[in-house]
């Protein structure tokens, strides 16, 4: 049995974030310089395992320590981060996955050890999550995502390419015949906390419909142009939103409006135009399927009555992914052993993870800690210290239940 | 009588807009080297008339013919314009002066004929209208405008300083006791050609209450924060859009929003900051206190049924100005003798103009002609032709009516 120390990984989390965090929070935006830094940081913490490293033509780094048996289990997350994120959000499935790297120093593993930072899980540059793993699990469409560009016009092919990354090759980024994917992640959402557990076991990922809506009507004076004869971009996206949120709670979904950019956005001029995105999930294809539904319905009706025209485009889809039923049960067990907690909490992941892309070809499971507050994808999201040491020792559990059961012969 | 030739108005007209205009709109934004090329053009055509010109410290030009009576009636407008402006929005106004002033050529008036034209009437540069009339009205406070930038960063007293214009001087500029005020523009706005109706007689300018409001609640993940534990600063800005204009509707104004920010502003992050601008305006000050104490009440209904906390801060405040009874009506009777409208109409301006700083003081009048569309603040700003034919003759008459009322004994 390898030797954890989990101590480590909170002081490597504790580092990188002195490295790449501050009072602004974590500034590890995929593709950028302070994300190069943070890869850099990783690779010199590579040097302390006997793992090799490789970098993917996806821009995803793999590091692998050959096994026993051939079979291959991964284990890792993301490191990239939202602008002003946190400091457990990816990286701590990222540091949990190196400790049980570094707990098989100078051994062999049962299994070969496959550690896995992906690229781009965030999206949060260009609007796509999941970008490394989609390429890997060979269902990125560049054609879909070339024409994204970030707050200052750069495309999406630019940034690529100053990383080394060509758009129209990093599907050729291949994942290895894997036997189980391992992810640790905190919840980024109050339901453990609310319970007052410290982990779980996560039963698979939400599905999401994420669209980008524009509503378009007329700009005219907001002083000479009375209420019956306005064609308001933005009170049509305004009604759009609250009937989102409405049907996200009647089905039992969630419903995000994010960006919204409303123009010419001026004090005295009725906005001409409205572009908001709309992120909408659920853990079952039906009740997704309705809530699209729902909003199509909605924005007709609404730009009938409000006299705009609306246009959709769909920005990213995934259908919801159940993880794997053997690692589930496994997960739960490593939870269960940790905590004493005779009945574990298994939930579905609100969140995208890395873990659904995968999932879509390999067995998979995830381990969730509490989040404080629910709060994620802020400077101050934070974890508890005891359901950190919770959640690592059950990884590492879970590793080694997974290990056992894959080795078998 | 004085003998009007309105054509030659119209060829004025389109001589500017060659001059300081184009495809890409009017470029007489005040202060700037087009706004300069535009008032020599007026100096030159002023050398037609008989008037004396003279520049005050705030900007405005003056130009003055002196008449049988010491009595002043002035005619004018602005032929500033807001960035890709229109060809009509104050110009009209000057060039209808203008000719007032040209058809008295060789012949005492019956009172002192003044043309203005104001400085700065848009605010378009550093975000404060009105201020050459307000400077000359006494109701310009230095203090409050020495702040402003443009979109350069070139200060409001810089900008004025290139132009001959020292802030804190520029309010000895007084306005001479006036007997009547009378402005011609477009309405900008779609009453009139809706009506069927060329011109019409204004009777006077709604208020403005003119706010920013922001909405604080909690930034948290799209997937993971379930729809009951949110706090959505941009829902709530939504509904509170809503309810301005079901007040608005309700009350008989209008209400805008017009800038909008929401924060972070990402597609898979609830907004945890939302900024909206509220343009209220409405004709009487009864209609203008009650639309703000339904929105500040909505406000507050809102922010505690969505668990967020709001903020207002007031960007300014216009009381209501009704113009002069008496000149309203011979405006009315100026535009039925043109048009032959038994019941020609008469209809506040949703829009402020420099005759609401005039009419704090003096008798005024405004006549509007019809605008295509309703479109101004815009390149493909117009109106019909025979409607400008039908408002000039109307301005004409209304100033023939008012100087014969105010020079008799």
């Amino acid at each position: 049995m390898p030797s954890y120390d989990w101590e480590r990984s909170l002081t490597d989390l504790k580092e990188l974030a002195d490295l790449t965090g501050g009072p602004e929070g974590a500034r590890r935006l995929a593709w950028s310089e302070d994300w190069r830094t943070a890869r850099e940081w990783l690779l010199k913490k590579l040097e302390e395992t006997d793992a090799s490293v490789e970098r993917d033509v996806a821009g995803n780094l793999w590091a692998t320590v050959p096994g026993e048996s051939e079979k291959i289990v991964v284990v890792g997350s993301h490191i990239d981060a939202v602008p002003h994120g946190g400091w457990l959000d990816g990286c701590l499935g990222v540091c949990a996955a190196l400790e049980v790297l570094r707990a098989h120093k100078g051994e062999t593993p049962k299994v070969t050890l496959k550690l896995i930072d992906w690229a781009d899980e965030e999206g949060a540059r260009f609007g796509r999550s999941l970008l490394g793993s989609s390429a890997a699990a060979g269902t990125l469409v560049p054609d879909e995502v070339r024409h994204l560009k970030d707050a200052q016009g750069i495309t999406l092919p630019d940034a690529l390419a100053e990383n080394g990354v060509d758009l129209d090759t990093m599907g050729e980024a291949e994942l290895p015949e894997i036997a189980a994917y391992l992810e640790l992640h905190i919840e980024q959402g109050p339901r453990l906390e609310e319970a007052g557990k410290p982990a779980a076991a996560v039963i698979g990922c939400f599905g999401v419909e994420r669209h980008s809506i524009t509503f378009t009507g007329k700009a005219s004076h907001a002083g000479s142009t009375p209420m019956n004869l306005r064609r308001d971009a933005f009170l049509a996206a305004a009604r759009f939103g609250l009937a989102a949120r409405e049907s996200a709670i009647e089905r039992g979904g969630v419903a995000t409006i994010g960006t919204v950019t409303a123009e010419p956005g001026i004090p005295t001029i009725i906005n001409q135009r409205c572009e908001v995105t709309l992120d909408q999930r659920a853990f079952t294809p039906e009740q997704l399927k309705d809530m699209l539904a729902d909003v199509k319905a909605a924005a007709d009706r609404i730009a009938d009555e409000d006299g705009v025209s609306v246009e959709w485009k769909r920005i990213w889809q995934i259908d919801p992914i159940p993880f794997d039923s053997r690692l589930v049960d496994l997960a739960a067990q490593a939870v269960g052993e940790i905590t004493g907690d005779e009945d574990p909490p298994r939930l579905p992941s609100g969140a995208l993870h890395d873990a659904a892309e995968v999932a879509r070809r390999y067995p998979t499971v995830m381990v969730f800690s509490s989040s404080i507050d629910g709060v994620s994808h802020n400077p101050t999201e934070d974890t508890k210290e005891e359901d950190l040491r919770v959640a690592l020792r059950a990884y590492g559990r879970l590793y080694d239940l997974t290990a056992g059961m894959i080795s078998e012969p």
